[in-house]
């Protein structure tokens, strides 16, 4: 694989300064187009051989391009905040909006390598990382990123050799970190399993380029071309290129709504026997959340439901028994203008619990398949694969420790329609109920259907979907958080 | 000033429940229609007598408004990203935006507070800490928040009655943390402190509301009517009050551009003399920056001036010496939705250098009374109010150890007129003019006026201006550089 990135491959100055002049004025051209047409972001990956000029390019392509609407982002050591959280937080907070170039030093691939190499990983963990790091990028392309992965490469003898002679280089012999030395002693290894990270993760959507290091001007040009025609082919694009799912198209299973309709509707709890179950289910989750063991912890509990199935109540029930500081809720309504810049799961990412926390969504990241499938505000190459980046998202949650509890709460039609009438007449309810439910209402079996696909397919044994008969208000509330309690009961029992 | 919150208020059962039910749907209703009219944001500060019913009372305003839109907020432990910034930014990151309400525990009161009790700092801190508190709140005013701020309050003999109950109640004997114990130790003194506390800083725009504590269904009914009437208020006001400031209206003074006028535009330099110097100040950054020093320190340098002054060239030049992963550029653009919800100075903030890190902004907060004053975006009273918020903000900045470094480029009419044009010859450089840069050139004395004033009022002992004449770009490039090193290293010498 790095053969070719071996031979000595050079430019002469004559040629280089030609070449570079047009391709600086290229560059910056393509650059405010990038900005001005705000349609997507550029991800620069850099990684490689420590010497063979990684930092020098990236220093060079700010002094070519503006470097106002570049981030330059670097990873080392994570602060507490970023330990906190799944690892994966770490970058998504850092993503580049649209229109921007970001270039990510110490990226995901810097840190299996390094784990790798250095023992505290073995190859099984090694291939974990190197899955995750292509789901996660083609959902970043599969939203429009446009991804450039550069290896800077160096021969064993070339690194040796540069290390020479940046040591006799008084100017520059500070460069030279620990890292670069024991690097030459690990050189071996950082190249095989280096060979063997591009090998898999070498995409058509996100290829690798790999940059023979040695000459400063070969590398230089071959890194700014790359970059230059990349974006120019996708400044050109109207539309970034969907990747249609090569599959038969999704239609609803003949009982796909099985589940849904096999809900007894009609359970209830009577007034006694709410209170005395409440009462120990809210002591239950005041005990849970007060245990040591959920340190290591942290509880994510979705809510989605029909429109008017109580899901609000659920919630303010689920909080009865916490002290407000333990707990957040985080409404979605629809993204800012920020959020609309990044990937679609960014705006919950944001919202991620630190451990010891518990965070509830009131609607969450899978209005993508429902509402926005339903109102076709996404198209259906869009929605279709979230199933499956909701499902990545969640095991990176769960993963982590996180305990992720989804509720759907079911209500019958007739059931709605008592409860927006009853809202409209109440003075301080009347903001719950607007046309839009109503409208909604229309399209109950498209909802249905939807529902009914989303459970089939984000039902995981890890994130498991939990319906809840929701006529009844007590028994829902009851069956909500016994359901979170189980959750957390389980999660503690498997740590040992 | 506590006494009245001392003589033992109750209310009786019968009474609570019926006035109970009445406040709650209208809490509730003026909690949507704030949400409605997303004007501006509530924070609700908690601070008092540990036992005094805090804890409670948030939960109860939890369960009597929708708890989705109130975020509670406790301060405890900073983290390290918190530790890294001004004490200030761990409020401002957390602060509600527009249309919803925060409640904040452990906020800037009880952390003077509790430094104050335990000797951590003297009297004379606390004072600097009581007048920080008082500026933050009146811009948090300013900028149209609504305040509200309780101290829960017992008597000493109330409090012992109080954690006797508590002990002998096995259910609740896990509330007394020691904290609550010590509390009881050091009463006197947390009252005394206490008091000159609130004494300070009950202003018209932010008063305290001092609450007897010790009868649950008196305590609930005075902070839900006080919130109740308050919120209600400022809902009925189309706009919030806004503060004249009773004193003469600023005129320009006659002078008020003297500064820039006697700017010798003439500078320039040789291309020689700029090689040289150059190349000296980019290797005295380089060596600054990677000095152990930097490492109690931060650099922020603003880049105002004249449309095509060079301010990007400028900072293009500064980043020269450095690894880019050594600095951030923050260009600043329109505010985004998110940013709007939020006080004006929110947008900078959040984009403050951590301590070893340095960060550029290219145009900044100064537009409030440049851009802003000179094309009437905001209303006078506005951005008059700004000179002295910015003062604040930088000087919490500096007494953090933040280098504070502003330039305003300076170049005279013709030579504008010469660049404009250049630029529009330019393939890669039109997207840098506009014909709103052309409008702008119309109100170049309107503009030479907001400079002045702003020179005169925001160049401060701790942060001062400098001017650059920036005719010719080598001498400015060469100028703005020096000054940095300068500034670095004066900032070294005081750390002795």
């Amino acid at each position: 694989m790095f053969e070719s990135a071996e031979v000595g491959h050079r430019i002469d100055k004559a040629t280089y300064e030609k070449e570079v002049i047009a391709l600086r004025e290229a560059l910056l051209d393509a650059q405010y187009e990038l900005k001005q047409q705000a349609r997507f972001p550029v991800i620069i990956l850099i990684n490689g051989i420590e010497g063979a000029g990684k930092g020098e390019t990236v220093k060079l392509l700010n002094e070519w391009m503006d470097p106002r609407l570049i981030q330059v982002e670097s990873f080392l050591m994570p602060s507490d905040e970023e330990l906190a959280r799944p690892a994966q937080w770490r970058f998504w907070r850092r993503l580049p909006p649209k229109g921007r170039i970001a270039i990510f030093f110490g990226n995901w691939y810097s840190q299996m390598l390094y784990a790798r190499v250095n023992g505290d990983i073995k190859d099984s963990r090694l291939d974990i990382a190197i899955d995750s790091a292509e789901r996660f990028e083609r959902m970043l392309c599969d939203e429009g990123a446009l991804i450039f992965k550069f290896w800077f490469h160096l021969s064993k003898r070339q690194l040796k050799a540069r290390l020479k002679t940046l040591e006799s280089d008084p100017q520059r012999s500070w460069q030279l970190s620990q890292v670069d030395w024991l690097q030459n002693q690990v050189y071996d290894k950082f190249v095989r399993y280096g060979e063997r990270v591009l090998r898999r993760t070498s995409r058509d959507y996100a290829p690798w380029y790999v940059v023979e290091g040695v000459d400063e001007r070969y590398r230089s040009l071959t890194v700014g071309r790359t970059l230059l025609e990349g974006l120019q082919a996708a400044l050109k694009l109207q539309e970034r290129p969907r990747r249609h799912p090569h599959a038969a198209p999704l239609v609803a299973s003949l009982d796909n709504r099985g589940l849904l309709d096999s809900l007894d509707l009609t359970q209830a709890l009577s007034r006694d026997q709410y209170k005395t179950q409440m009462t120990r289910e809210e002591a239950r989750l005041a005990m849970l959340l007060r245990d040591k063991r959920f340190r290591q912890h942290a509880l994510v509990a979705v809510f989605e439901g029909n429109d008017a199935a109580g899901k609000g109540g659920a919630i303010r029930r689920v909080t009865g028994a916490l002290d407000p500081r333990q707990y957040h809720i985080v409404p979605i309504a629809a993204p800012t203008e920020e959020e609309r810049a990044q990937p679609y799961l960014w705006r919950f990412w944001r919202h991620m619990p630190a451990r010891r926390q518990f965070t509830m969504f009131d609607r969450s990241w899978y209005g993508r398949v429902l509402v926005e499938r339903v109102e076709e505000l996404t198209a259906p190459a869009d929605w279709l694969r979230a199933y499956s980046e909701i499902n990545d998202f969640e095991e990176q949650l769960v993963d982590f420790g996180i305990v992720v509890v989804k509720f759907w709460l079911a209500i019958d039609k007739d059931t709605q329609e008592q409860r927006f009438k009853e809202r409209e007449a109440i003075p301080f309810k009347r903001y719950k109920i607007t046309d839009e439910d109503w409208r909604n209402r229309d399209k109950w079996d498209q909802y249905a259907d939807a529902v009914g696909d989303m459970v089939d397919r984000t039902s995981t044994e890890i994130a498991p979907w939990t319906l809840i008969e929701a006529n009844d208000k007590r028994f829902a509330r009851v069956k909500v958080l016994r359901t979170i309690n189980d959750a957390l009961e389980a999660a503690y029992k498997k740590d040992k």
